[in-house]
């Protein structure tokens, strides 16, 4: 029963935090994060100044850094919306990446004990995922739990976890429409399981608590356009969870949900979240049996060769729907020349050059 | 946040035991199943008396009863295994079967109090099963949860839940290799949540603790040739719940996991599962495969024309890897036969003749 401490990897583990406010909210997690280098995005007005508690090893970029570093590719970065966190997957070198809302702080579990988030997310990116069977005691490579009778062995080593997401207590991620319905309803439900989402499964990727390992998946964790001068909001992290599921699911990689919870202090304004989500509740409809049906080629064998595959489906198909879905293709394409600019190793040996910053 | 009190259900389930010994287990369970009709089946010699504890309402049918019932197409009904349970499931007349094995207690929750296993069933069994989009709060039909951001509003209906697959604290439902490697290991976590098995994805479905609406799939609950005289043990409910996901897929029916608990009170022998197993642990290899891979004709629109299709493909498919296969799907089709004999006015118009035994 006795599991191996997880490894902090400390030098290989950037936080993104996207931010218009000043990061009080580090105070809370400062035993956790201060060992790890914080990329700060900051997604407001750039004359503005966000201040770090001291104490942090930290880079920040405002708005003149990231059209400075980009130049014209700037714009397939979304300016005030948090979406811009992105740019921070694109300017790390590190091979994780943990990234965190900054109005979620530490949880505590059912026995009131902090809930140390990032070592879970560590343990969960660590352990292979189960994409091709469902393990009804759920993670089988946790401590006390084993893959269960009837389970093939030939699947039983698992496939390497790509992606990590974290729930939250509190404050639940709902639409606004759900908002409005249920203003007080809370979550308070500890569940106390890890799972693989199936392959051919898709699910509602929340950016708010998401770790991933950035060699094998970072290309696709594009968070679109939104914010400033855009149709729409608040479908960032959904758009970047349903081209990584595919993306997964094509090349053999695993997405893990479940633990760790972080708590959600502030449920945002339900009125300003209509505004930002009502085209997204109508294309949603369209888009999701799109990316259900979405396949890649065999030949399509790096996340970035996937990731254009998938720029020109939703071209094909998606640009009939808005022609917002055509921007969106584009800057898709735009996203993969600046990484690949920004990691001319490859994604899959973009760490080998992994200096910290 | 408040929900209605569960429907208990009393005159529309069956729960449904196979035993070889006196069922002293159902003391513990007195309260919550004495308002229940039994079906005992008895899996041993036909000669010992298995006894009852005094004021159940309860059938008990052993190998004579199933001869005199069945004639020839006994032969479909496994001897001497807990496999023979599935002839309770033929000669009942409830919407509702809940099957539960001799050596499960009551289980308590995390604040020590009694689990009641079956109103938990009724319950997941009531509310819709949601197979095409992860919801990533688990089941969104239980108090305090919800649809989370990101979930397509046309999927929120629903699909009808056709099978409830609970879970066992304490001795985990393990294999004989696993059990011989970890024969300490318990599953001491109590995981919260009910959560269904996406579409296209298969699951170790666990007779012990197991409920389903039998109008909707109970032909497809068929537990295979096992004991007496076969060269395979074990996979029963394997068999059955593979048959029953892809039937459930094809249908646009749910498949639910996670809650209730039962305690499961003591492990089998290893090595004697180990000899009842290990053809299945071959087999397995080909079979889950020729499972994902099947797929069932647009104008099979019962359970029975899906099972009947499926045994074809058995035949077909599966006697090269040993000709068990091919008296498999013969046994298959005779289930069917016996299955519509006595319940002549079709799955779906079984209840409407419900009047209870």
């Amino acid at each position: 029963m006795a599991t191996p401490a997880t490894p902090l990897l400390k030098d290989q583990l950037d936080i993104v935090i996207p931010t218009i406010r000043n990061l009080d909210f580090l105070e809370m997690w400062r035993t956790i994060f201060q060992h790890y280098h914080l990329i700060i995005v900051q997604d407001g007005d750039p004359s503005k100044t966000v201040k770090v508690p001291e104490g942090f090893d930290y880079e920040l970029y405002n708005r003149n850094d990231i059209n400075k570093i980009l130049g014209p590719k700037a714009s397939c970065i979304s300016f005030k919306d948090s979406a811009c966190r992105c740019f921070g997957f694109m300017v790390s070198k590190k091979k994780y990446i943990y990234t965190i809302d900054d109005d979620c702080f530490v949880a505590k579990d059912p026995s009131g004990n902090d809930i140390n988030a990032l070592e879970q997310h560590i343990s969960n990116l660590l352990t292979p995922s189960t994409p091709y069977f469902f393990n009804t005691l759920y993670d089988p490579f946790r401590a006390g739990a084993d893959f269960v009778r009837g389970y093939p062995f030939s699947l039983r080593e698992g496939v390497p976890t790509a992606v990590s997401h974290g729930l939250w207590l509190n404050i639940p991620d709902y639409d606004a429409p759900t908002q409005l319905v249920k203003p007080l309803e809370r979550n308070t439900r500890y569940v106390d399981a890890i799972l693989t989402i199936p392959k051919g499964t898709l699910f509602p990727m929340c950016g708010m608590n998401l770790a991933f390992n950035r060699d094998l998946i970072g290309p696709a964790m594009y968070f679109g356009l939104m914010g400033d001068g855009q149709p729409v909001g608040r479908y960032d992290d959904m758009w970047a969870g349903w081209c990584t599921k595919v993306i997964c699911d094509h090349l053999g990689l695993g997405v893990k949900t479940g633990l760790p919870y972080i708590y959600h202090s502030k449920a945002s304004n339900p009125f300003v979240n209509l505004k930002k989500e009502y085209k997204g509740i109508f294309w949603q409809e369209e888009i999701i049996p799109f990316f259900q049906a979405a396949t890649l080629p065999k030949g399509c064998t790096t996340v970035q060769q996937c990731y254009i595959e998938l720029a020109k489906q939703v071209k094909d198909k998606l640009a009939k729907v808005d022609p917002y879905f055509d921007k969106l293709a584009d800057a898709m394409l735009m996203w993969i020349n600046a990484w690949d600019e920004l990691n001319p190793s490859g994604a899959a040996g973009a760490a080998a050059s992994g200096t910290s910053k």
